[in-house]
């Protein structure tokens, strides 16, 4: 079972390294890091590279697709290679899944017309214009088709998918093994729970946190 | 505000990447990622690199430091320049912090005994073997030694420490950025909530995922 991340310039880190902590630790994965080039690829913080195994062309048939997301997702929605590569191994998958922005990748493929899908709670607009019916579900599944909330919603999608690829017993000792048993000190993780302010002001200034 | 995140052999990606992707969004936080030799350095599953941008000799008084653990820490464990570099940087650090198995190199560097501190749950008995004193919290500050539970716990440390570091707005506002509003789809998270069954199968194998 071969798991494909796509990587590309400014991608955010957490998004694949999320659910490649939970997906590569089930039995028979096998999993592969691309990108346009194999090397190297830089995220958005621009102080951590995450290594591309191998080039687009040379991952031809993934089992299970995963597109993170991140500021650089912007410039990929115009790059025709990676569109169509995308379209491409789609024909093929088990699953094609996003997490954060990198679901308007896969609608900019075509891939989730007018099917339900969420992304980054700041992208939901634009998921929307790229023809998918936008919720505010932290996982959402339409047929093969699965996509993650922003970020550490990656985390939670693979929870899900090991259950439907492996059974719940596999995905347990997964979730044990990794001690996935959150305890966030605060309360702010979504638009409903975060203060409206503060939603606002991450609005206004395209999620740049500032000092208060 | 240096962070410094320990590389080495065989760690485990999130172990990393999680506190990364919290702390590198603090206002005026500078990301450096050190190993022995800068370059990938291949994580736990063989099929994922990260790299290290200085060697160690290159880091010589970050403000925070945060270890990271996995499989390949009993390695380090008897590694005398990566103690010492602990030890020594520890010297001028503000938190000196690890993740899962991560404590237990803290621990070796002289750095936790009678200290209250955690780790992954599998690895709790050798950090009392250390001098230090285990519990099973999920986070555990002791001065200024801040300790996380296995592989995800790392997230939730670094979220107390954005706040005692930001203060609680700025980590509000990470948060919501990363959308951390998790919501696992099972509760065998913890050994206090998995089947007692499946903990002592995990704790027989070495923590290796079977199918079943």
């Amino acid at each position: 079972m071969q798991i494909a991340f796509l990587l590309y310039d400014r991608f955010t880190a957490l998004d694949a390294v999320g659910p490649y902590e939970v997906l590569s630790r089930l039995p028979g994965a096998e999993v592969v890091f691309t990108a346009a080039r194999p090397g190297p690829v830089l995220t958005d913080s621009g102080s951590l590279s995450l290594t591309a195994d191998l080039p687009l062309s040379e991952v031809t048939s993934p089992d299970i697709l995963i597109v993170p997301g991140g500021p650089g997702t912007a410039a990929q929605l115009t790059d025709r290679a990676v569109l169509d590569w995308i379209r491409a191994v789609d024909a093929n998958t088990a699953w094609t899944t996003s997490v954060c922005s990198g679901s308007l990748l896969l609608a900019a493929a075509g891939l989730l017309q007018d099917r339900r899908a969420t992304s980054h709670w700041i992208c939901l607009d634009d998921l929307a214009g790229l023809g998918a019916v936008p919720t505010d579900e932290r996982v959402v599944f339409d047929g093969k088709y699965a996509t993650a909330a922003g970020v550490s919603a990656g985390i939670d999608l693979a929870f899900h998918l090991a259950g439907r690829l492996a059974g719940d017993a596999v995905a347990q000792a997964i979730q044990l093994v990794v001690e996935y048993d959150p305890q966030p000190p605060y309360h702010a993780g979504s638009t409903a729970t975060a203060p409206a302010e503060l939603v606002a002001a991450l609005r206004a200034n395209g999620l740049a946190v500032t000092a208060v």
